[in-house]
């Protein structure tokens, strides 16, 4: 620790530690402090040195461990102590991760910073469960929203738009609106036999993969009790899941392996 | 070589070398033959080992040097001679990367593979230029389509659903169409005055962001002579750009200290 602090704001990716970029990788064990969320998995996590102290910034729903006016506090005085921080965040800092809100304050505070992206959930989940977000004939593009709203208001969504049957949808942390998801888009015009499906712990070992319909697909996510986080994905490539699921069947081979 | 052979489809990012994931970084040392694609940076080529073969898939418009048949047919014959086979693929091979082909063809010849994802250009490029995908109050969400047709045909996008100041839209390979991208948007209500931005070669270092706005972008693009590969990102969070700009200096830095 020597010199002037900067600040990264590092993609953590979805989960698997395999999916850190390089770049990712090297900060973490070079840097002084770092400071992560609450969806940084475990395994990640274990791939910061002892010697690095790890400082939890993690936001459950209602209950904050640090607003993100003191986090971003927090952040300004470690560099100005001088320090190489990380700002670890799950998936990628710039997509739905509020990011920006920190960067903007580092700028404005004259720190020094660097915005490391990492796999966001729509590639990395998605991926991993089989289902390819763009594929010729089933969806010429993407949209990524997010189902999660701070204040518990409704969703406020182009469900129009949204309801197109020619492009992939995926919803970031749905699991709480996936009721209103699915009546929004059913009542704008989008066909309950649509494929859908929900990936909780996407690209974990414990990864769970529902394939099913828009029209079942609350009531599957709740049979299924998943819990948060989990991605939805909406679309005709979903139909493509159960040929491309090249993921349990590595996990199964790991699994029999580890029995071996 | 020896045993079963695999495919690994490999997202190689979008250029800058460190934005390899771990596990593609592993596999590019481990494999034994590796089939890259034209967008593959130099700098990534250069990470593979002296004896890995390489095979350069790459196409160009208009000037195949293998069909995508041919280059399925490729991995399926080099997976059964019992290689380990990495296919790498710029940007994520499930985001317009075509991944999605292969790996049903490969499927369908009972081909172990796996899918490794990749930093998509959205996501990369955006974040070199100092442009988050999302800001609250700005983006709630974010739309990625093509702006590249393979026959030369007109786009066919949903351009009054583009068309939407809440939502940053990236448009992948967008140059070619750049002055109908506009025309269309600002015929489906989007204001001429919308903040838009031109990366070439994101997050290389001979990246080049131009900033603009919508109307102007098409004459922006062209006047600054930019070539492909560029993205083309739409929509309010680009105004964060000029505060958020950490590459160019860091760019610099690196050039201070290369000369010093």
């Amino acid at each position: 620790m020597s010199g002037r602090g900067k600040v990264y704001l590092v993609g953590a990716g979805p989960g698997d530690p395999e999916l850190l970029t390089v770049k990712a990788q090297r900060l973490l064990r070079d840097c002084d402090v770092v400071v992560y969320d609450r969806l940084v998995s475990a395994a990640i996590l274990d791939q910061v040195p002892p010697g690095v102290t790890r400082i939890n910034a993690g936001k459950a729903p209602g209950r904050h461990t640090m607003t993100q006016g003191q986090i971003s506090a927090l952040l300004v005085r470690l560099a100005r102590a001088g320090y190489q921080v990380v700002r670890l965040k799950g998936g990628d800092p710039f997509v739905f991760g509020r990011g920006s809100e920190e960067a903007r304050e580092l700028a404005r505070h004259r720190v020094a910073f660097e915005v490391v992206p990492g796999i966001t959930a729509a590639a990395g989940a998605s991926a991993y469960a089989g289902i390819p977000l763009t594929h010729r004939g089933l969806a010429h593009g993407v949209r990524l929203v997010t189902g999660h709203r701070q204040d518990g208001a409704p969703l406020d969504l182009d469900w129009s738009c949204l309801a197109d049957p020619a492009a992939t949808l995926v919803i970031y942390m749905g699991l709480g609106h996936v009721e209103e998801i699915v009546r929004q888009l059913v009542a704008h015009g989008l066909s309950p036999r649509t494929p859908a499906a929900a990936i909780q712990d996407g690209t974990l070992p414990g990864q769970r993969r529902c394939l099913t319909t828009l029209g079942e697909l609350a009531g599957t996510v709740r049979a299924a009790g998943l819990r948060p986080p989990v991605t939805l994905v909406i679309g005709r490539v979903v139909s493509l899941a159960p040929e491309l699921d090249w993921f349990t069947g590595a996990a199964d081979a790991s699994a029999e392996e580890s029995h071996g």
